[in-house]
Parts: C-alpha cells; structure tokens; sequence
C-alpha cells in the first residue's frame, strides 16, 4: 500500500469538492489554477464547468497546467421515458465520450440514472427493474461508442439513497454483473490494463456494503478504473450536500484503499465532497488545503 | 395474492406511525382506542411506549380490545464498545423477549445497532466489520432465549444510509446469511411455520435492492416475519424522518407484496411511518383513517 504521508502526488480534485466557494460559484479555470499551484496533479472535472468554461480553452490549460484527469464527470442519465428522451440521451453521452478524448481523461464516469423523470420530481414509473434494463441498454449501446474512442467507461454504483432519482445501479457486485455481461472478455481500451467497462469506486456510496471487500477482490485491476474520496458523517443531515471531509466521519478509508491497492490499483485518490452546509460555504483556497492535509493524513 | 380493496382486515398500524399527532405525543392507550375502534386488528407498539402505559395495562388493553400484534418493536441494539455495554444489551433483550412475550407479539423485531456509540453521535470505532461480528454474537446468544420462550425473531435489514448510527445489516441477503448460519435447520418456534430467526421485510429499507426478488424466494415462507410498509418520497428531505404514506412514491408497492406472498406469506401489512416533516403533524385520526385508505388502494 502506498504511503500518502509524505506528499500529496496521488492526490486528485474532483472539482465538485470547490464548484462553490463562500456559497458562490468558483470558475473553474480559477480551481484549475488554485490546484496545480498547490503542486495537485490530477482533477475530475464536471461537465458543466467545462461547458461554462469552454471545452477548448480548458484543455489547453489543463495541458499548460500539466494537469491530469483521474476521471471526468460525467456521462450516464440513460433512462428516459420516451424516443425523444431516448436520442437525446444517445446525443449527450455521445458528446460526453468526446469531451473526455479531447481533455484525455482516464476514464468517463457513468452515473446511470434512477426511474425516469424522478430526479425533476416528476417519476414517469415506479418499474426500478424496467430501469435497470434500459440502464443495460444505454451501456451496451455507450460501449461500442467508447471502445471506438479507446475510452475506458467507469460505473459508479451510487448508495441505495439515490436509487429513485440518480441512480439504479446501488451496489458493486450489480455493476460487476453488468460488465460481465457487456464486457465479459474484459477487452482492453486504450489505457494499458484496463478493461474497457470497469466501476469507479467511491466510497461514500459504497463504505457500507458488507460485499465491499469481495467485490472490489472480483473488480481486480482491470475493472477498478477509479477510486472517489470522502466521508460519511455522523449524523447525515441532508441526503445529497453532507458529505464530510476524510477524517470527520466513520469511514474506515484506509482499510478500503488498502483493499484497492491489494488489487494493484496504482491511481488517483479522487476527493469528492458535495457539502452545501459545510465546506461549500468555506474559502476554495481553505478546503484544497485541507483536501491536502486530510489527504495525507487519514487517506 | 389477497385482495386489500375491500377492507382493511390485514391492515397493522406500528405506532410509531402515530406517535405524536400535531406534533404531541400520542399515548398509546388511545392510539390502541382509536385503531380497535376503526376495525383494524393489529398492531406494532415501541417498547418506550409500552414503557410509558405500562406492561401489564397495555397487556389487558390489547386482549380486551381483541388486538393482535404483528410485531413487537425492539430487541437488538446488540453493538457496544465494553463489557459494561455487553451486559446492558443482554439484559434489555431479555427484557424485550419477556414483553413480546406478555404481548403475545407475532416476533420479536431486531434493529441490531450501527458502530457502537455513533447513534448518540460518539462512535467509538470505524470498524464495520467488527460491529458485525457482535451482532452476530448477540443475536447467537438472543436465539437460545428466544427459543427457551418459543418468540421468534425477525431481523430488519435497514436501509444503508442507516449502516452507520442504527443498523450495520443493510441487505436482506445479510439479513439470511445470518439466519443461515445461526439457525441452519429453520427451527420451529411456537409459531406455526415459522422459523426461529426470520426476518422483517420492511419496504422502505429494501425496495432498491436488486437482488430483492431473489432474496424474498431465499426467505420462503418459514423467515418472512414480517413485512412492514410506507413509501420512498422523491425527494427525501430527512434521512430519519421522511417517510411516505403509501402511494405518495415510488415503491412498487404491490409488486413486493406480491412477490412475499408467493411464498405463503399470509400475516398482516404493518403500515410504519417516521415523520415529524408530514404525518406527525397531523391529527393522529387523519393518519389512521388515511392507512386504512391507502391500505386499500395501495398496498
């Protein structure tokens, strides 16, 4: 297992963890700056910020920054409730499959989508299983388009919590079944030793699994293609913006980076923290320090 | 599959569904009034509340009222960072089991606790592992007493976002590995047909998962003890308190229930729903008369 302590190289920004700074939108190209100054190496964009800031100019400074991409956010959202919303699905993960080429990320993550129409508040059904199959469908489909462009896809399970409305694939041994069945050969993409269909892990979503070790065992190298940071607090106030700061709550995250690395997983350690009550309303300067601190001292 | 459109004969209210009314406690010698007079038939009271009416009145109510009880809410709680702990645990389950027994309760009903320490907010540990591994112990050592007094027990799975503070059994195929392992044979209890160590199927908890189907045929008949109701609201504004009536989300409500019944599941629905956002600010005859309603329209 590496030793983080010393220095933050493995270290990546998930740039959700700064979208907001004092409660206000921090522009990306900003965070891009404020993270390669801090010596950070790696970032997970968002697709908005790159559509605010301009898919071009933020692949140039990525590549002026020296920066890599552990990941980009993010493509998926494949259940739909009709034809209409079935091409445009097509259209956007087509285009989010391209702005990961051009930004060479190492993998585009996929965050499948939960019963149609529920995450506007408005659920078109209640047939989760109908979901999960038209979830199948999409990432069938995405990967003949991905394998075309070398890029590797990762889906992310997200916690049970976000099964309506984000997403229906909630554990790591359903996604897995879900690559076996698309990518049993677990062929190559471009990235050397990774299959073209792998999970990302994060372990907000996934801590709890009594699975977990099993599962990321059964992932292996090949599939584990991203591992997200952060922790669960105790107590949770809001479903969706508390997330904690590694350290400040009852993740055991080095017992899980261990089970990673045990696997050969040699990648980026991808803080992701949404927290509109707590460090979204802090200085974007502050929180990258503490990413880095917290990064060294409880990843 | 039964038919629940015409009346509410296997309607149960777990009281905490109406434990405070516009945001007051209800006592339960009135919530017991107030179900019996509307022709429901049973019922799931708390132990704080059997507690505050007292044992033995709450014994010679349910009888006189001609009540049954389709569970009895709670035994386990078995994690505990000392020996102190350790032997508190034992003597508040035996406690528990000798008031479903009093009660007559159907089963003893098992939230099995999270990390020691983390429901009040201290967690002593971040070791899910090891919390599981004394449940396991308590609930080897809760069997032989439940056996001696013919109880059967029915461990709840809860939802993962509760892993931590409440429940570290978080899926109903942990749920039956547990089962399976400390009660191999499916032992009869006094009961008929039912095993000693079951499970409570509660919805809420459960609806996301997709092995669910499976995990239900897994159950069969002898370890479904119980099955529990409410609804998945979109969006969840509380992960405590926010629980929907029935039919107000998106469970596929009858589609679960079907899937219990097909294993020979004939016991009641028990209708439990925390919410001090919605239904607990209401007069607690509203809410009655609304279950046996949804009751009949939704479940």
């Amino acid at each position: 297992m590496r030793d983080f302590s010393a220095d933050h190289r493995w270290l990546s920004i998930n740039t959700a963890t700064v979208r907001r700074q004092r409660g206000q939108d921090w522009p990306l190209p900003q965070i891009l700056d404020a993270c390669a100054a801090r010596g950070i190496r790696a970032v997970s964009p968002w697709r908005d910020q790159i559509a605010t800031a301009g898919l071009a100019a933020t692949a140039r400074q990525v590549r002026a920054l020296g920066l890599e991409l552990s990941g980009y956010c993010r493509g998926g959202m494949f259940t739909c409730a009709d034809d209409a919303g079935r091409a445009a699905v097509c259209d956007d993960n087509r285009r989010a499959l391209d702005e990961a080429c051009e930004l060479n990320a190492a993998c585009l993550v996929l965050v499948v989508g939960g019963l149609p129409g529920a995450l506007a508040g408005a659920p078109a059904h209640k047939d989760i299983a109908a979901a999960r199959a038209q979830v199948a469908e999409g990432i069938a489909w995405l990967l003949d388009e991905a394998r075309q462009r070398g890029m590797p896809l990762a889906i992310e399970p997200l916690h049970p919590m976000y099964a309506a409305d984000r997403a229906c694939i909630n554990t790591l041994e359903q996604a897995l079944d879900l690559c076996d069945a698309l990518d049993p050969q677990r062929t190559g993409a471009a990235r050397a030793g990774r299959a073209a269909l792998g999970v990302a892990v994060d372990l907000y979503h996934v801590w709890w699994d009594p699975k977990l070790a099993a599962m990321i065992e059964r992932a292996g190298r090949t599939r584990l293609h991203a591992l997200h940071v952060c922790d669960w607090l105790v107590h949770t106030r809001d479903l969706l913006n508390d997330r904690g700061m590694m350290g400040d709550g009852i993740i055991d995250i080095r017992r899980i980076r261990a089970l990673v690395e045990a696997q050969g997983y040699a990648g980026y350690s991808e803080v992701e923290i949404f927290s509109t009550l707590d460090w979204w309303q802090r200085d974007g300067s502050e929180v990258l320090d503490t990413c880095i601190e917290r990064h060294r001292g409880c990843v």
